[in-house]
């Protein structure tokens, strides 16, 4: 097994990286900006180096100074975290031309996965349902609304050069099809400078349900269940769970099969995530592959009781996955712990925490970086903890789940505990309804209950 | 379901009883003497009564206070936790008589596995085995030799009124017989002022092995497999775990039928342990039977995903339990840690704990009453924490105890942390070969390591 890993991340990923290599028996080396000098992942490390200013680009970002960092202190290995370099294909080559083993799919795997129009184009061709639309790009307003017709209204039109909601249409009638076209033809050449645009079927109140998979480079890949990432905000996911209320075991099949074949179509090797739309008929579409740890991977692992962060170091060392299938137990749920102002429109509250106290007790797991005394440094994502339980059920999972957030003190800063705590008591959300809108549409914080 | 309970106990077992309440939707109310007004389940319980000074005597076995703060506040229910009221058939019966359930066996239960020699005459009744030796005292030394060689050197000959190994000896010979059995009986009658002595067959270097079982009002008794406590100091648990290294499938069928036989001799219900011996070739002989809720319970909630208190409370209101064949996944560890000097022969340090950094992460469950700024009272268990972990196998779930001992972090006074810590390393520890006298015999703890 590997002797000594560097981690090149920070807060608490670092920290969850930290300590498997501990259990494994692996030495472990920090790196660190001068912002997380006092850092937990500083702290349990057995070496730490100093890699930059506060900034991620002159810091965590940095990629000559995190490989030498590992070449002063010998690591044989650089587990990338989540963020950051995690998915920089460029990385894990320059990883590969040290002798430097990335603890992750190789650049080319990552390079598959990391352009959209390649993977869509692998899944079709391996049978991965995805959404179906326009081959590409289209300018021709016949044709255009030929295939709108043939995939089905709704339907949305979206610049190819686009992002933040412009040169963005959704469609719901034919009768709208032209204006829709035109109007975002020329927003998104006046937005972009290019005025292309593609088509897709309109997957309306989808859920986000994802499946981990994992590969070995003896040729094995396996899945571990779902976890539903349907409540986001602005596109980030707040609370996840696993399993999906929606998914019964036919369609955890079915979805597992089709996320095996997804990771199949490049020979994935390490851990890595299928997201999938699920609509209202159940219908599921692949959306993306993440070729990395994801930040809610502790509900998997308390259903299935595996250690992810063990596989993927397992796995880069070259041994082989045990077979065997899959068993989950229970429900899990994890709370995104945010330092954020609920109140004030989620915005960031950076700071000391002048008081910290951990919620215990049976099937409660945390992991934070954060501690009583801790400065939240601004530079960063807002995430100070993960906070994730389990029990034999949902509804039970939930009632722990609100029982932990109110045990869980932070002084001195504001987070979004109030926020989870809230949303742990909307009808719908008890009842498993909701989809990727909920919380922008559905859901009302109420800042003074 | 009770609308209201009230604990009866302090410290980590009382907010353990909170916080399964509070996932249960049942309001709690805490009692509390003067010396424990700051404590975590006097801030978590809905409501909260002061019964008196420090002293136990005034306040936490002070029966008529308990059901005073009952009466007061409406408490339908009373949990006794462990120790202090937990096994006093005269409690139980008060609160029968006050139309307060009390959570755990009927007075009759209580009285009957608390006297040992009614406990035992039940065992032999039932064919449960128990430890050979002569039925009663015996003061004819002819009868005791014979009743030596039927049981077999060596024995153990014990003052009926003894305690503290006064009036006791272990004879490895018959030659030796004579000598031992007179100088017991003098010594049995200046020490205690009674010589009656019984005899014992002697087990030699035995493990300490006790079943969880659970009964309800509906006459079905089961088991939840073992816990392995062989790790004590003067007869204090100090590390236990689930399953036992010695347990195969085959002898947990055996001895958690006994267990369940035990149980049905008084028709049990509520949460017990049935404590065995064990000798080396693995016959095992009942110990006592505990009509309470034990100290190290996580570690079977770990490993068969039961929720003890809440089974208790259910059974107390008189649901059934649920049918279901044992299914143990993986191994759990629990470390006691206490406020004490592992360095100065465990004396006792009471004070303010200045820093109170918990574990966290993959699979590590804390149970305190404890934070920073705490201040451990002298007039109580020197217990402050509870750290269990789980793991897939014994090994991992020591390297996992390993890491979050070192990630414990307890300021201002001293703990048990560094003695556990150095446990964990002992190669006999790690092969899982120890006895009851294992901690006083073989380890020995180096405060300068």
């Amino acid at each position: 097994m590997f002797k000594k890993i560097l981690i090149a991340n920070r807060g608490e990923i670092a920290l969850r990286v930290i300590r498997t290599c501990k259990e494994m028996g692996i030495k472990t080396v920090a790196v660190y900006s001068t912002a997380d000098a006092n850092s937990l992942h500083v702290r349990f490390a057995d070496e730490a180096v100093c890699i930059g200013p506060p900034a991620s680009r002159d810091s965590y970002l940095k990629i000559q100074r995190i490989i030498a960092a590992a070449a002063i202190t010998n690591a044989e290995a650089i587990h990338p975290g989540y963020g950051f370099l995690a998915e920089n294909a460029e990385f894990s080559r320059i990883c590969e031309e040290h002798n430097i083993k990335f603890i992750g799919p190789s650049p080319d795997m990552i390079s598959a996965m990391g352009d959209k129009s390649t993977a869509k184009a692998h899944m079709i061709n391996y049978g991965v349902p995805v959404v179906p639309g326009s081959d590409g790009n289209i300018s021709d307003l016949k044709r255009a609304e030929a295939i709108a017709k043939d995939i089905g209204y709704p339907v949305i039109i979206k610049a190819t050069a686009g992002g933040g909601g412009r040169g963005m249409r959704i469609v719901q009638d034919p009768a709208d099809f032209k204006r829709n076209f035109d109007s975002a033809r020329q927003e998104a050449g006046s937005a972009f400078g290019n005025p292309e645009v593609y088509i897709e079927k309109f997957i309306e109140n989808p859920r986000h349900v994802e499946i981990q998979v994992l590969g070995d480079r003896h040729g094995y890949i396996t899945h571990l269940g779902e976890r539903d990432c349907s409540l986001q905000r602005r596109h980030q996911k707040i609370m996840e769970e696993s399993p999906s209320p929606i998914v019964e075991p036919w369609l955890r099949e079915k979805m597992g099969d089709a996320a095996v074949r997804a990771a199949e179509t490049v020979n994935y090797e390490g851990a890595g995530t299928v997201e999938f739309l699920v609509d209202k008929n159940l219908d599921f579409y692949f959306m993306e592959m993440n070729t990395r740890i994801q930040v809610e991977h502790p509900v998997t692992e308390e259903v299935t009781n595996a250690d992810l962060i063990k596989n993927q170091i397992e796995v880069a060392f070259g041994e082989p996955l045990a077979h065997k299938p899959l068993k989950m137990r229970g429900h899990s749920i994890e709370c995104r712990i945010n330092a954020e102002d609920p109140e004030f429109n989620f915005r960031p509250s950076a700071g000391k925490i002048t008081a910290f106290h951990l919620p215990g007790g049976h099937s409660v797991r945390v992991d934070t970086h954060a501690y009583s005394g801790y400065v939240v440094p601004p530079f960063y994502d807002s995430m100070i903890a993960k906070l994730i339980v389990s029990a034999p059920d949902r509804l039970q999972a939930i009632a722990r789940m609100k029982r932990a957030l109110e045990e869980f003190v932070i002084e001195g800063i504001k987070t979004t505990i109030p926020y989870h705590l809230q949303l742990m008591d909307h009808p719908a959300f008890l009842r498993g309804e909701f989809n990727t809108h909920f919380l922008e549409k559905e859901f009302k914080y109420n800042p003074n209950p």
